[in-house]
């Protein structure tokens, strides 16, 4: 189907429908309508309805989607029928953490390799490569790498992006605290675990001195 | 020093300006000033000024902080210097590798157990006990745990967050897709790694199709 502009509200809901139709066992009906779904995930019909037919001209009146369809259409929506492939910068805990995690599969996503300033390995546990960082450019241009993975020190990210962008990255996944200057036409996403972890001890530090 | 109110962007930055004082080598001058700490990390200087003032009231005039103090002060306004104990629900791929991941460390964050439904091993990689989901109350109450992270499916998410909270928990880092209902008091904060790669990819499928 013809692709329309998407919101990040709707990109937010697509991976919580295809996790649970996932779920979903083969030997049900093969069908699904909005508002079984809608229904499964506590959402609102209306929104579910919409989402879906952004998505997938698959659905039926009274019937639905076929299952097997409709997953095949959101995976080929978020672009997780197409492996990514990536390189990692900063080959530290978080680095070798990200590239050992297995469930990035289900996404699509699949790091080549790392790269840091001082390779304390030749390779992760799991056997991704770690190369030096110097071996960056040829690598991404060999490999025709689009995503850049930022896993260094917040006061590294801008190096490492800049980086990564001399390479022809055009998509950034950030996991530094920093906030990343870019050109037009480069995408930054933040993942941010520290920021995430300091407001829920926050709170439960203000909870706690209520109790007192 | 008195507690101010603190919004999330200040907490954003926070980590960033630790991790970059913690790099700093000790045999250079021990005191740091705004302006050094926001040319170091290219951010502006009164910004940098205003959040510092906020955590520590360590700063002299034309000199700076103490930096081991203003490390200290901002671990301990981040809740980094109490270890803040966790329960995680949902023992696939992604809270294992949470559980393995040694640089919460850093931020306080000590995970004591995974539970499940249908526990796949006794114990994770690294030895984080995995638990029958039933032992969660007892879990819970004996080791007076008040963070849960959530690492189910989606539609098994807001089950887990209520079963969480039934145990006394107060702060929920969600990794699931779905927003979680919850009463007053309790503080969600999601982290979803999946819209992030969704937004990127679907970025990346925008720049090849542009070029071609």
């Amino acid at each position: 189907m013809t692709r329309k502009e998407v919101s990040k509200a709707v990109l937010k809901r697509l991976p919580g429908y295809l996790a649970y139709l996932k779920t979903i066992q083969d030997n049900v009906h093969p069908y699904i309508s909005a508002t079984a779904l809608a229904n499964a995930l506590g959402m609102g019909e209306v929104q579910v309805r919409k989402d879906l037919a952004m998505v997938s001209d698959g659905g039926r009146p009274k019937i639905g989607y076929l299952r097997e369809s409709l997953i095949d259409d959101i995976e080929q929506f978020l672009g997780y029928d197409n492996t990514t492939d990536a390189v990692l910068i900063g080959a530290g805990k978080l680095g070798r953490a990200l590239c050992g995690y297995s469930g990035f599969d289900d996404y699509g996503l699949n790091i080549l390799a790392a790269f840091d300033t001082e390779p304390v390995a030749e390779f992760t546990e799991e056997g991704t490569p770690i190369y030096h960082i110097d071996q960056l450019q040829s690598f991404c241009k060999s490999n025709k790498v689009l995503m850049g993975i930022i896993t260094v020190p917040a006061q590294h990210a801008q190096e490492a992006c800049d980086q990564l962008i001399r390479c022809g990255i055009k998509a950034v996944w950030s996991f530094a605290t920093s906030h990343l200057d870019v050109p037009d036409g480069i995408l930054v996403q933040y993942e941010n675990m520290a920021t995430s972890l300091a407001v829920l001890s926050m709170h439960l530090q203000a909870q706690i001195k209520e109790k007192k």
